[in-house]
């Protein structure tokens, strides 16, 4: 009843797509990244067809966080990953408009940094007051 | 009750070393990165002291996850951002041993792929249900 029409990740939940699945839930399901950033990399997916994670209805946030959780576990458990990076593009850089989430085996001096992106700097404390500021007035529930 | 000796982001949220809050609940609190990927990048924190993921108490996912979820519509709605990258790093490039989710603004264009590392494959279908069976058996709660 949630699968959305061409969505990739609606029809490996429903069986139609085959997939290297890893574990599963009522609400989640877990399958092998066929291009993974290292072997062992998960994608954990909603049943039910949600696009970002501003979408999740409330009750799904712990049946799928918690489910992440576990499967970050099992790459260290499983995998023997000295840790884990678990990883949500929404909207910019998502690849296919179902939610996943991500979880990367990690290994100390395997080549990647968690952010090896350029990190920048605040100009000043009146700039980075002013971020937290517009964060904090479009907090939902805020006022 | 919580802190614990030398933990910066413990000293962070019961105050003692000062930040850019942006919102707070009871379980958890949401700053400012001071070295930001983009102006904006906010780290949420578990009030409790956790070191991983794996460490999160169930009761804790959905506080967490449900606070990460409405940062994430903050970055949007407050910055203007077209989407948002929300990530944690376990124990390898974790760079303070407190937990915490990155919520990062987004855009278009902004020079940043989510995932630019490089991406392998799998040598065969072989070898992917071999890592398939080892994340599953290795899954909590499995058998």
């Amino acid at each position: 009843m949630w699968d959305v029409a061409g969505c990739l990740f609606c029809s490996i939940v429903s069986g139609e797509v085959p997939s290297f699945t890893v574990a599963s839930t009522d609400e989640c399901v877990a399958f092998l990244d066929i291009r993974p950033v290292f072997k062992g990399h998960v994608l954990v997916v909603p049943r039910e067809h949600v696009v970002t994670l501003a979408d999740v209805p409330a009750g799904l946030i712990s049946p799928l966080f918690g489910f992440a959780r576990r499967l970050s576990v099992a790459a260290e458990k499983g995998l023997g990953a000295g840790g884990s990076f678990v990883a949500i593009n929404n909207k910019v850089s998502q690849s296919v408009a179902h939610l996943h989430v991500h979880v990367v085996p990690r290994t100390k001096g395997d080549g990647l940094r968690g952010f090896f992106w350029p990190r920048t700097r605040y100009e000043s404390d009146e700039e980075a007051k002013s971020y937290a500021s517009r964060l904090a007035d479009a907090f939902p529930g805020h006022g």
